[in-house]
C-alpha cells in the first residue's frame, strides 16, 4: 500500500520525551501518516491509557490500517520497518546485517536510554542530591558514548554504509545528554573533543528533516504530516 | 539442519547473571548445542573480550554455523528464535501475535532487567546506602511485576496459549528479585499473595528442565549439552 493510501496511524506520546521522539523520526522517514493522541502525565498509570499500553508509558500506537495496537517504542520501530519500510531504506534484510541492526537496537533500548535516563533522573527529578549515584550514571552515560564513539572510527553509520533505524534509535536519548548535563562541570560532557566519532555521527542525524521535525515538535497539535 | 548436525554455539558468559541465563534457557529449549566461554569480571572491559562484545558485557555469542557474532541478550534470542526454532515451539509467526512477542521481549531487556538491575545495584553493591534510592528501585520492581501480574490474570502466558521466548525472557531476572529483597521487611516481597497471578507464570517456568539446568549452571565446565 503507498504510504498516501494509509489511514494515519494514532501515536500515543508526550513531546520532548525521547521515546516517542524516537517513533515519530521512523514514521517521518518513511513518509507514513500518523497523528498523535497526546497523553497527560497524570494520565498515564489511569484505566484508559492502561487499557492501550498496561505498563502506563509513551510511546504506544494503534495502527488502524493492520489494527494492531503496540507499545515499546523498540517493538514499535520493528513492527513500522517491517511493514512500511518495504524499499529497505533504513534497513538491511542482509544476513549478518539484519541482526546486527536488532542488536544495536536492543543495546540502545536496554544499555543505553534506560542509563541516560538515570541519570537525567538524579540530576534534574529526584529529591536529594546524592552525588555518588549523580556520579554513578555520569560514569556510565560517558562509557556508552565511548563504546559508540571507538564503533563509529571511520564510520558514518553502526551497520553497513548507510543511516538505519539502529543509528536514528539513538539520536533523540544521545540529544537530550547535553540537556541533563547542562549544569555540570564543562570537561564532563564535551563531546565534540572527547568523542569526535559520536559527535560527527549525531550531527548527521540531528541534520535530517525527519529529526529536525521530530524535536521541534511541541504541541501535539503538530503531530501529523 | 537438524540440531545434531550443528556445531556447537559458542556462548560467553557468566555465572549467575540473569542475561546469559536468558540466552543458555533458550539454547536448551531448543536442543541446539552450545559451549560456555567465561569471562571473568576484570576481563569484561578489556580488548580480547571488546573485540567480541564492544561493550564489554556478557552474554555474546559466535555461532560457527553461520559465522555471526552477535550480543545484547535480547538480539541473540531473537536471532536463536529465527534461525532454529523451526517449529515455532517457542514463537508465533502470526500476526498480531509476532509483534506483541516482540513488545514483552523489549519490555523485558528495556523496562524490566534495567530497573531490578539497578534495584540490586542500590540494595546490595552500592558503596553507600541511600534509602531514597533504593525505595526507588523497590517501587519500581514492584510496579513492573504488578503490570506483569494484572496482565496474567486468567492467562498462563504473556501472548497467545503457550509459553514463548517472551515468557522465558523474563524468568532469570524474576528469580533475582527474591535474592536482592533477601534483607527487606517482608511486606515489600511476598509475591505468592501480593502478585498471584505473577506467581503461578514464574513457578510454571522454574519447573521447565531448561531453566532448572540454565539457572543451576554454575560452573563453566558444565555449561554444554
Amino acid at each position: 500500500m503507498a504510504p498516501s493510501d494509509l489511514k494515519p496511524i494514532t501515536v500515543y506520546w508526550r513531546p520532548q520525551v525521547p521515546n516517542p521522539t524516537k517513533v515519530v523520526i521512523i514514521l517521518e522517514e518513511l513518509g507514513v501518516p500518523y497523528k498523535g493522541e497526546f497523553i497527560e502525565h497524570a494520565d498515564l498509570k489511569q484505566p484508559a491509557f492502561e487499557s492501550v499500553n498496561p505498563n502506563g508509558r509513551v510511546p504506544a500506537i494503534h495502527d488502524p490500517n493492520t489494527n494492531i495496537t503496540l507499545w515499546e517504542s523498540g517493538a514499535i520501530v520493528t513492527y513500522l520497518i517491517d511493514q512500511y519500510d518495504t524499499e529497505k531504506k533504513l534497513t538491511y534484510d542482509t544476513f549478518p546485517e539484519k541482526y546486527h541492526l536488532v542488536q544495536w537496537q536492543h543495546f540502545q533500548a536496554s544499555g543505553h536510554g534506560p542509563y541516560l535516563g538515570q541519570a537525567a533522573w538524579f540530576l534534574m527529578f529526584h529529591p536529594e542530591q546524592i552525588d555518588s549515584a549523580k556520579e554513578r550514571y555520569i560514569k556510565e552515560t560517558q562509557r556508552v558514548v565511548k563504546v559508540l564513539d571507538k564503533w563509529l572510527e571511520g564510520k558514518d553509520s553502526l551497520v553497513g554504509d548507510k543511516l538505519t533505524y539502529a543509528d536514528l534509535s539513538f539520536v533523540a536519548w544521545n540529544a537530550a545528554i547535553g540537556y541533563f548535563m547542562s549544569g555540570r562541570p564543562k570537561d564532563e560532557w564535551e563531546p565534540e573533543t572527547q568523542f569526535p566519532n559520536f559527535f560527527r555521527w549525531q550531527n548527521s542525524m540531528l541534520a535530517r528533516p525527519s529529526v529536525q521535525k521530530a524535536s521541534t515538535l511541541a504541541k501535539v497539535e503538530d503531530v501529523h504530516l
